[in-house]
Order: structure tokens, then sequence, then C-alpha cells
């Protein structure tokens, strides 16, 4: 399928989400401590990263897409202030009418892309919203 | 541990994550149409309610808690307007200076709590944040 989608996640982005979800560690938030630490400034929340997964599932598979399970193993800090990519695989069929598929975070350091996330995404996919299914109704992406 | 933290989701934890990771989808928005599906009215997106373990995990483990890795998997959805708790397992050893820990959110019906998502989250827990690791960097919670 090969869809790839960028975001940017800047220090806004970051504030938004520690208030969102009540995340406040100060190594997101606070430039002169996260100075002091060996990521040497402020990085992004891991779960913020993995969240623009997300609408990329459902742009690629459609409205209908509902999440059923979601990996992700985390390689390296994104620094705040970062362009991100999303690199979805091609959805292979599993049972039960679902699909797997890689998902993939890159961040931009100058020209090249490194890989910060890498996981699994399980979803059902194709139906439309309120179609019936036969397992008990799951989380849309 | 029994580590447990409830919050509370509603529409506009809804509107702020769709706006800052860019899902949209209707299901979560717009209660016309949410009401039209097998839902019955607007649902909250799964990874927002799977980015409440992250500061759970920081407020259980501190501050130098890293995430290394999360599995979640989706029981049932969460409606807009619901009272969600965490609960963190007791964290047990495993290689490399990692610990695993179970990870469920639950959401309140009436008087009952039901399970809405289960997963496991590996973490370096109990290191200060700037520490040495031997590992690379990797993501705070």
């Amino acid at each position: 399928m090969g869809f790839v989608k960028e975001f940017f996640i800047g220090p806004d982005q970051v504030r938004a989400f520690a208030d969102l979800v009540g995340d406040h560690n100060p190594v997101h938030l606070d430039a002169e401590f996260a100075r002091t630490t060996k990521y040497g400034g402020p990085i992004c929340h891991g779960m913020l990263v993995a969240s623009f997964i997300s609408g990329c599932l459902v742009e690629a598979l459609g409205q209908g897409t509902v999440y059923v399970e979601q990996s992700v193993r985390f390689r390296r800090p994104v620094p705040v202030g970062s362009r991100i990519r999303v690199l979805l695989g091609e959805p292979e069929a599993a049972p039960k009418g679902q699909s797997l598929l890689t998902t993939v975070i890159e961040v931009q350091q100058g020209e090249i892309w490194k890989k910060v996330l890498e996981g699994q995404a399980t979803v059902i996919s194709g139906g439309g919203v309120g179609e019936g299914a036969e397992s008990p109704p799951l989380n849309p992406g």
C-alpha cells in the first residue's frame, strides 16, 4: 500500500498532550531540566508519537476501520520540534476478518529519516462504521 | 503495587486529541453520525484511552521511567463522557534491566467497572532521567 504521512511535533503539541493525559514529566516540558538529561533537550512523549498512527489507519483503510490491537516498540527519542512520518505496511489477512499491518514511525534528521518506533496494528478494516460484526464492538482508530 | 488512577474523558478531550493527531473520524466527533453506528453515540479514540497509561507509569515508577514497549488490545469502546481507570500490575524483572507490567483500563458503567483495554508495558524503571544506560536512549513515558 505504501501509505506515508508526515507530521510536525512542536512544543505546543507536547504541552497539549501533557495536559490532556496528565503526563507532565519535565523531560518533555522543561527545556532547562531536559538539557541536563542524556537526551540533551526536551523530547516527545512516546505515546504522543504513537498516536499519529491512529488517524493514518483511518485515512488509509477507511472510516470503518476498527482498532483491535496495537503494539509499539520505541527505538529512539523524538526531540520536540521534529518532523516525523508514519509508514503503514500492506495489510495482511488474518482470522476473524482481521488484518495485520506493520506500523513504523521515523524522525527526520537533516536529510535522513531514522526509525523511532516500530510495531504492528491489528484492525478490522473495510466495513463501514455501523456495519455489524460477529465479534464484540471494538475501538475505531 | 496496585496502582490505580481515574480519569474523565469528555468531548473536550476527544476534540483536543482529534486536532492534535489529526484523527477526525466522525464516530468520535459527530454525535448525530455516531448515533447511526453500532456504537449508538460518540466514542473515544482508542489511542487516546491508551495514552493515559503513560503518565501513570511515570507516577508509579518515577521520572526516570523509560518506555521500551507497549502493547494494547481493545476490548470494548469507551463512550465519550466516561470515567475510566488505569490499573498497573506489579513490575516483573526482565533481562537488560527492563521490567514488564500489565496495563489494564476499565470504564465505569453505573456501579460496575468493565475492562476496555489490556496490554503490557516494558519499561526501564528506577534510574533517574539522565542516568546512563547501556542500551540506546529510548522514550520516557
